[in-house]
């Protein structure tokens, strides 16, 4: 059955508060790490500590390392050196660099020195990649064999190992000098005569990514080849760890989450409900203001046509529909190549049949919302000259932002920018200026201003 | 190495006009599934079919079933009955049933009567279940073994099961009516005692989704828990299939791209390069015509104040900033909420906490924006009341923009319906009619019109 948290951070706290700890403690080692982690979340960290620490391993640290990184960072601060470093050395070495890489400098300093020299060096090596490259999302739990066992060897080898792995599905195979040269599903032990060798049974058309490579791509490569893990090798080809589906997975919403902050015009993803309004407030002031910005020119070239418009003011009424339709039109575009590109339904390399395909979406798409437009100004002031005025400038506006919206992501990611960074709102602002011009220069022209 | 397509479609044709087609047919037998797929692409429907059914099985449908399915549905058209018969059989069970429902009826029955009676009917309870359901993405090539066998006689079941099964990762646990109950990873079957019986070493706690579960739902509980597979059962709790990892990551793909797209105000996802421009035009007309509509009232509201706007012009000069800084602003607040409701980092149940931080938040964005606004209405004609008029509305305009953009998903979520339909055209569009009447009336009391 689907597990959902039934008991909420108050009764936790009344359970703890009538001297019933031990009760709780039974009840959560019942539990899934994801599901504990969801009744402590909203516990005060001091609590949370308690618990963890009662808890045990590997019942606590699996646990703990489903919480939120922040939260890891406020609980570890409650204990003390010695909880706090075999805390660390239960965690999975991924998760655990993760939190390393998140605590203050001193209270790194605090722990790190009691935990065992061996994990010490593996968080230092998980470390030393960049944030957001393969190395830095990989874990050091993985199976690999050298190419020379046989099946049977393999086996036992395999039941020594298995306990220590959560996630054994695939086994890497290495040479001598630890070089990735294969691997084998682990369902394919079962069907090989035990006498074989690795080498002989393994898949040789292994695919691996550098510790270097951008997580983004990596996921791509997963998902295209519906891999659960990916062996992550050195400059020299040498095993250094594996990426894993869960990670994966984390890695295309946190993409898509980005994509969409971007697009919506906000600088980065924080947790929403723990963070500081002023820190909510300052994520969205910046790009509000140059859009602000974008807006006076508008208001100049409104400035500039100040007699076209003061001479017949039924053309300020239609100010607003025409922007919107150009912004809209230009957001509606911009969506779709944004998405292909991320996705990789489209390339760069489509550039040209894009251009050609919006042109004539932009144009059928304009004369249809200009006819309702057109008809909208003629209702209004019974003058066939005002209903053509807006009609003309609406297929042009939509045709021009459509084209515009579609291209602009195109240009970007071909200039290597992120393309989502052609904000819906970006987008929209730019256009109200380009549609104010076209508009008020199709009045001057039709209605001899 | 990671893999990319170093042969083009034109080249492809050109092997072929040579009469080197065995030569293709050996490159491409030595390439993995996804990368045949894409070399196949961008050829003749016909082509494909040809090259497809020379490769033979396993690779012919295991690439086959990499195509997009509307190209499946082509090259499939190109082939004999009997063809089409085997071609089917060989592809995955859940592949096999996404393709035969984009069949066309007559396609359908002229090839269906040709496949084995049991696939047909593993087809037609795939096909039962309604699209974006567990049941409609499961796979019924699954390992279920009876819980009273022992380690020993599991291992010999499996070796006689494996080679058929692409994805075997864990083993799932069935009393003798098939009802699931319990699971065991793979890797576990290495350290059980060889005479142990399945049902005294699997996980007891094992987490399983009804067919009829909403697949987004199955992909969140994947995530969370850090699955690989999830078992789907009847009413009854009985197994009927297994959702695979590679299948979720698509879920949380399309996701994406489907809040993106509503949030882009555009219909529904197909893919892009191959549709009629028309197609394309058809998904987004219907949205900007509504967004016109929203339009003219703003148009109606500039018509209404039309003696205070021509007595002084100044203020039509801050409409367009005063407009872009409420849609920019509701378009930031609604894209956090409506990206933190997808991803469950926020809950309607977090509503009065999300209502007080917002009112803070746009509170404060919206005098930093006010007051760059109103020194720009000081510059404009040094009036200490312009600015004043320009700056309150601004204040007020964004406050009431960001807190509507964060209340709106949440509305629109506790009346189940997708908080992703609040687009951000769709607010920028409302946002405009509000803003324009708060910005005239403040100019109203302040300027004494």
């Amino acid at each position: 059955m689907t597990r959902k948290p039934s008991l909420i951070a108050s009764e936790i706290k009344e359970i703890l508060a009538e001297g019933r700890k031990q009760e709780l403690l039974d009840f959560l080692r019942e539990q899934l790490p994801h599901d504990i982690a969801a009744y402590l979340e909203d516990l005060e960290p001091r609590t949370i500590a308690d618990i963890v620490l009662s808890l045990g391993s590997p019942v606590g640290p699996d646990a703990f390392q489903k919480l939120p990184t922040d939260l890891q960072v406020e609980v570890l601060e409650e204990m003390s050196r010695n909880d706090g470093a075999r805390l660390l050395e239960g965690m999975d070495p991924d998760e655990r660099a993760d939190l390393v890489k998140a605590l203050p400098e001193d209270e790194a300093e605090r722990i790190l020195p009691l935990i065992a020299q061996a994990k010490r060096n593996e968080i230092a090596r998980l470390l030393n990649y960049e944030e957001g490259t393969a190395g830095s999302v990989m874990t050091t739990e993985y199976a690999a064999l050298e190419e020379d066992l046989t099946i049977t060897e393999a086996f036992s080898e395999l039941r020594r190992i298995a306990p220590d792995r959560d996630t054994l599905y695939n086994i890497y195979v290495v040479d001598g000098a630890r070089r990735l040269v294969g691997v084998i599903p682990l369902k394919d032990l079962f069907v090989q005569p035990s006498l074989a060798r690795l080498k002989e049974v393994m898949r040789k058309d292994v695919i691996s990514v550098k510790g270097t490579d951008d997580v983004e791509e990596v996921a791509k490569i997963a998902k295209d080849y519906d891999l659960v893990s990916i062996p992550v090798v050195d400059d020299e080809s040498k095993l250094i760890g594996i990426v894993t589906i869960d990670d994966i997975v984390d890695v295309f919403e946190e993409e898509a989450t980005e994509d969409m902050y971007h697009y919506g015009a906000i600088d980065e993803h924080v947790r929403y409900l723990p963070s500081n309004p002023i820190w909510l407030a300052r994520q969205r002031v910046v790009w509000l203001i140059l859009l602000a910005a974008v807006g006076f020119i508008s208001g100049a070239v409104i400035d500039r046509y100040e007699a076209i418009i003061t001479s017949v003011f039924a053309l300020a009424i239609f100010v607003p529909v025409i922007n919107a339709s150009g912004g809209n039109a230009g957001t509606q575009a911009s969506t779709v190549i944004i998405r292909g590109l991320a996705t990789g339904e489209i390339s760069v390399a489509d550039s040209l049949k894009i251009f050609r395909k919006e042109i004539f979406v932009g144009l059928s798409v304009g004369v249809v919302v200009a006819l309702v437009g057109g008809l909208r100004g003629y209702l209004l002031e019974h003058s066939i000259k005002l209903a053509l005025t807006v009609g003309l400038a609406m297929v042009a506006v939509v045709t021009f932002a459509t084209v515009l919206g579609a291209v602009l992501p195109l240009v970007f990611k071909r200039l290597k920018l992120d393309p989502a960074v052609v904000s819906g709102p970006f987008i929209a602002s730019v256009l109200d200026v380009v549609a104010l011009l076209i508009y008020l220069e199709i009045a001057r022209l039709i209605l001899n201003l």
